[in-house]
């Protein structure tokens, strides 16, 4: 069946309403938010209930046609958009924005896959709750896109990524057949988690429709603290005192915060200069430690040790959200005053940090004269956002050429280093051929066998993360 | 191959000590603790190293021949014991008892297979830290048993089940390829877990042969109180009160007591009757509330709202171990005392718990005239034992014939609740025709498509869990 007799039949099935073919209207979808990668489709589908997923997707599963699930498209690996020989179609979650349950006694709430975070951030917070996690992109990246790359950003130290948070998923997988894990149960050992299984799946084994997720008491206070430190060793000892007390951990270089400073008109929250900057975050909620005299006791003791040279703590919400916006504006500022570089979304384990640090810095600038490497990251969780920036050398198709030679050196030293070459971002389409060359054995030959066993037509976003 | 081909290339390769074809060495290990299943196996292979167990699954995996890992043999559903078609060969985990790592600092452990939970305790003791999952086989269950079966225990209500608590596997995969997760990186997205993916499946995707497991400090103090309540529905309220303080919190029933008082000479700590108890422990780390005081708050509180009829609160550590004793030796106790029973390892959902077990008493004892239903366990989780008594009908045989029956309609009524049929001890052999007949069809799809794929030859741990 082509993809003309799917989308026909579809119409019928589900109205206009649901089957969108008007070009104008896919259009905007079809780009990935930062503009790298375009593909094509003959129809953008808006399913609003898990019903009407269900049915697209046994119907796209019998004709052998692909589909592309798509939630805030604000992946940074090409994740979902579709391929462009238009041979798949787009299928939006957006329209699936319900949250379907929120008990504020067992601290949980169901939300269907187009939820945007940030509506679920305002409705956790209206009941006294809130959803511990959140990221750059919260005003439109969803949580089926927020559970299918398995999102971290920046409180994972203390409330981890959303496998953690995730205590049951509703699916289609990809023979049409709906998975309903919303249960909630907290013990159940019928084999291993089919939940687990999706997340961080990319859409490549089935349609993530809605998640039951943990809600943490809302904090009544936070503080924020800013401060100098020697160099990353220094910080991760700093950090180690930290462990479970604090939420926010954020290491960054003097230069990423000069490039902030000059594109963001943001001042430094101190006014000596060091090489390296953390960005500390504690919360408090009811009945719990004064967020403020908890980071003051921490740096204190960590300045009469030499950990910490110099610090901050802010003394309202104000300046509070002014050292956030350094951080959350660095990556923007940089590719403003700096022009191009390579962006490297890696992992290390958390104690390899300083040395890995130190060696790529020193082998990436060594191989290629005139490049500059910084990086920045939540240092407590291993994650890394490493930059390499071309300098004067940049020019209009540099990241494609000499940008991607740099890419995988750095990847083979992270692999090297027992690490990641995805942290947070997934594989996409842009890392699928690294995952091949790089990946473990074991984890290809999981990987291939498990899109083989579940999508055997292999319908479910094809071509992405699957090496 | 035949078996007795792969037997003697793999004594050639790996020698006598690994390769056991002793009748008598192999005979204890041949039935489970319970005595409930035998297995025939015409070798027992005890590897002590991750590239010994690589070359007994390779040689297994090329000649078609399956083989059964076990640990501390502790199942309670036949799962590590081999089919009596003497077909398979046993693989004891045992030998590979080492801790490779502790990192104090990073608070995680790398611990082989083959470690027992008690001396897993005892080796973070030594350093100030403790592995937070405990259970009543701990001096025999083994770290590659517990992830392989997602084990749960006592203080899942705080620190979660082995699923939580594992940072990554080393495993020996169905085609003879290691696959290292070892390295900890706390975030990794390169796909779905595949560490994941192992946990809870007992030994049927691979072999489990170290894992990477997270440490929490050791406590300073703990404080254990026992306090009767009026129903299971008092004893969930006073659960919302006290979720994330405590980390204990089980519920027990009069007649449970009763038989413990009977069958193991202990008193109970009420001086009152009451028809339920919930045994509650806080405990504290450097730093935190003193945990006798908590629990005095906690309980005076709840006393004046009526959730709470009396408590007693253990004021040494010999009285807080006598509350746990009761706690611990239910299951046997009612087994000495009352005699024959059916037990039911399952969960529902925490909300459902009340409502449901009225429904299965009830159900239940007018089916069966003069059956007596019994649950307790761990609220915290929705994981209740049940336990229905035969009382004057018991005779041998009848766990078979009826109890079987009796089972089944636990199962149906769980199943309607939306529960599972295993909460902690998994399926083996003994509850696979059940999943097969109640799981949903997703998950049923999933499973043995999973089997299919990573272990095509079902040389892994043949007739457990797979449906």
């Amino acid at each position: 069946m082509s993809v003309d007799t799917v989308i026909e039949t579809l119409r019928g099935q589900l109205g206009d309403k649901v089957v969108v073919t008007d070009a104008d209207a896919i259009a905007p979808w079809l780009t990935d938010w930062r503009g790298r990668w375009t593909g094509a489709s003959k129809a953008l589908l808006q399913p609003s209930t898990t019903q009407e997923v269900a049915t697209i997707v046994k119907a796209c599963n019998e004709a052998g046609v692909p589909l592309v699930a798509q939630g805030g498209n604000s992946s940074m690996v090409g994740g979902a958009t579709p391929n462009p020989d238009g041979g798949s179609l787009l299928l939006s979650m957006r329209s699936m924005n319900n949250v379907r349950m929120l008990d504020a006694e067992a601290g949980t709430v169901v939300a269907e896959a187009g939820v945007i975070l940030a509506n679920l951030h305002d409705t956790a917070l209206k009941r006294g709750l809130r959803f511990p996690l959140t990221l750059g992109a919260k005003g439109s990246a969803t949580v089926g896109g927020l559970v299918s790359t398995n999102a971290g950003g920046t409180q994972v130290l203390r409330f981890g990524t959303m496998r953690g948070l995730t205590l049951g998923l509703e699916a289609v997988l990809p023979d049409g057949t709906i998975h309903d894990g919303l249960g909630g149960l907290k013990k159940d050992n019928r084999g291993p988690s089919l939940d687990q299984l999706l997340i961080g799946a990319e859409g490549t084994l089935g349609v993530v429709t809605a998640a039951l997720l943990k809600l943490a008491p809302a904090p009544v206070a936070r503080s924020t603290a800013f401060a100098g430190v020697k160099s990353p060793a220094a910080a991760l000892r700093l950090l180690r005192r930290m462990t479970d007390l604090v939420e926010g951990f954020e290491l960054l270089p003097h230069d990423s915060l000069e490039a902030a400073q000059r594109h963001m008109d943001v001042s430094s929250p101190l006014a000596s200069k060091h090489d390296w900057y953390v960005l500390v975050e504690a919360t408090q909620a009811k009945g719990q430690e004064d967020a403020r005299a908890l980071l003051e006791r921490l740096l204190a003791y960590a300045m009469e040790d030499g950990l910490v040279e110099d610090a901050a703590i802010a003394s309202n919400e104000a300046q509070s959200e002014a050292m956030w916006r350094i951080r959350d504006g660095l990556s923007d500022s940089e590719k403003q005053v700096y022009g191009l570089a390579t962006q490297h979304d890696i992992s290390v384990p958390v104690d390899a940090i300083p040395e890995f640090l130190k060696r790529v810095k020193s082998e990436i600038e060594r191989e290629w004269p005139g490049s500059w490497v910084s990086g920045y990251g939540h240092l407590g969780d291993g994650n890394i956002h490493l930059h390499v920036r071309a300098m004067d050398r940049a020019c209009e198709g540099w990241q494609e050429s000499e940008g991607k030679e740099i890419g995988r050196r750095v990847h083979d030293l992270v692999t090297e280093a027992g690490g990641s070459i995805s942290a947070e971002h997934g594989i996409g389409q842009m890392k699928r051929d690294e995952l091949a060359r790089l990946g473990e054995p074991a984890r290809l030959t999981m990987l291939r066998a498990l899109k083989a066993a579940l999508d055997p037509k292999r319908i479910m976003n094809p071509g992405k993360l699957i090496p």
